[in-house]
């Protein structure tokens, strides 16, 4: 496991365990009784102010706004935990945050689920916890309930979270593969690629001179501006695991219709760019934890840019009848090639 | 990982994935590309029949009846995946399912999301997703969205399993440790151990005449009978890890009362018993997955052990003003004991 520094506190905030008792989890912390209830009520009840049915209780009541309920959920193994631009907490809580407003829902509520490895550092989870509070409140959901478990060493791989959401789809908003049309417009919301090279970098694979950032972020905001015109809005799609391929093609095969792109017109950052020829990857191909490609009305186009900020996102592509499930990328040189899904894998343990 | 049979079909349903191309898990199945995919249409959602917002999207979006939802989430670890009366996948269902049950809500969707450890058996998959399925059936809820992770060999243990699942609260229901008062009566579902017994004779740890099965099973049908009468039932709880001690503390801590129970009353088969007296181990403390103990106005009693089945369900105790957050037993030779919560873990991975 990766961890950068060793210090008894965390941005000044104290890790609410005593350390000097329990430096490491032990089994006992999953054991549901005192030493669960004590990182419960000790550390990720204060830290997320989950508001529960009962006082003690292992769910959550909430009294929602009009509208249907949205439902998701994520596991995080990503590997390491830490890497520049964010954690398994920041991701755990963005990545299903993110799912939420890919279904055109406001996200409202989080739950947190730890599987934790025995002798996983108690400091390290609470820098975690931290992380995911911080998370939680940039992209506007509470954490309201949770669960902990605690395996074996050897029998994980430190800290493995599971966060599932729930939020509210407004009326009149409708986002499916199925509302695509041809002639549609495909928007990408920024640059591809920074949080699959973050990864890789911070895995210690790759000797950058200059340290490449995850884009994890919150989207639900940009996605709620979007909205104000739900009618404009067909399709939304995060770009995580598979990225902005694996997306269109599962799109274009939804909707049975064609989705043609353009590579000049996807913007990827010189040192990301750099980075894939040095490995021999396709920035297509790479995970993203702050991208999403929106599919509208040609009509919106340019009040979609301006929402999503003109300098960061860009029309890339449309939707076109031609063949059913087919992506198509018109290269820098003008040919024309399939975009397809890898049959591998590219890089395990991405998010 | 303990797997009884080794044949290519289970239950008479052919696994829908390949075994003679895919007779493990490979990292690339958590890759977000062909082969997630693959597992996913093939797999998953055939088996769970979600609907999904659009129709390949990981986030479900449902249409709520009238009353505030319930949330809740489990991880799930237990060892060895399959026992008798159970495996990973009916305790990942069930175990959500009555965590809504308890917070008075009618389940009505859970999420399904799978950290599967390279090498892991195909079929071995596929027979937990047939349980889940069966599970879900059973217990009256939907599996409507989901995750598929991979982690390399020797970072998990076969399978772990994360629920979360979304129910309705009806109106007037209101299920709280807070609502318990003096007075009220401790009702007691069924007998106690059976799950955690049944786990430890299949860990081999013990050599037992009969086969002891898991007691897990759907508790909502009779909690929402229960709560035919809502303003008669305070509060609910199942007898997971910690059991019913754990629970009995943790209500007795919340509510600020003291809860009074006799061992006389609470059942415990001779064949558990047995175990117990051989292993050490006191029922009050085993981990049960179809039990629960309703805290309800003593009017009521004679009704819910009639909805519960009075060859099942009994009164053990009662809640006195007494001292906050004390638990007593009366034992079966007629003196007091304080119950607490284990410092230590009794039998870790249990769920």
């Amino acid at each position: 496991m990766a961890m950068a520094a060793k210090t008894a506190s965390f941005d000044g905030l104290q890790c609410p365990i005593p350390l000097a008792d329990y430096p490491r989890i032990v089994m006992a912390h999953g054991g549901g009784e005192n030493l669960t209830h004590q990182l419960v009520e000790r550390m990720f009840r204060p830290a997320f102010q989950g508001k529960t049915c009962g006082a003690a209780h292992d769910g959550a009541v909430l009294t929602l706004p009009h509208g249907r309920l949205a439902f998701t959920t994520d596991s995080h193994v990503v590997s390491p935990l830490f890497f520049p631009g964010g954690d398994i907490g920041t991701l755990a809580v963005f990545g299903t945050a993110n799912d939420l407003a890919m279904c055109g829902a406001k996200p409202l509520a989080l739950s947190a689920s730890f599987i934790l490895e025995e002798g996983f550092e108690m400091e390290a989870l609470w820098r975690i916890v931290c992380s995911m509070r911080d998370a939680a409140a940039e992209a506007g959901v509470k954490i309201v309930t949770g669960d902990t478990k605690v395996v074996e060493r050897g029998k994980g791989d430190g800290i493995y979270i599971n966060t599932a959401g729930v939020g509210v789809v407004p009326p009149g908003v409708d986002i499916s593969p199925a509302r695509i049309r041809p002639g549609d417009a495909v928007i990408l919301s920024g640059d591809l690629g920074r949080h699959g090279i973050a990864i890789i970098s911070a895995r210690g694979d790759l000797a950058l001179a200059s340290t490449i950032e995850s884009d994890c972020a919150p989207l639900a905001r940009d996605v709620g501006a979007m909205l104000a015109e739900p009618a404009e809005v067909h399709c939304l799609r995060d770009l995580t695991r598979g990225g902005l391929a694996a997306a269109l093609v599962e799109i274009a095969g939804a909707s049975g219709l064609q989705i043609d792109i353009r590579e000049e017109a996807i913007p990827v950052r010189a040192d990301v760019q750099g980075a894939c020829e040095l490995l021999g990857f396709d920035p297509l191909h790479l995970a993203n934890e702050g991208r999403f490609i929106a599919i509208a009305r040609p009509e919106a186009t340019k009040r979609i840019l301006q929402v999503l900020g003109e300098d960061r996102a860009r029309v890339i592509g449309a939707v076109a009848e031609g063949r059913a499930g087919l992506v198509t990328l018109k290269t820098a040189l003008g040919t024309r090639r399939v975009v397809s899904m890898l049959s591998g894998e590219q890089l395990p343990r991405i998010c």
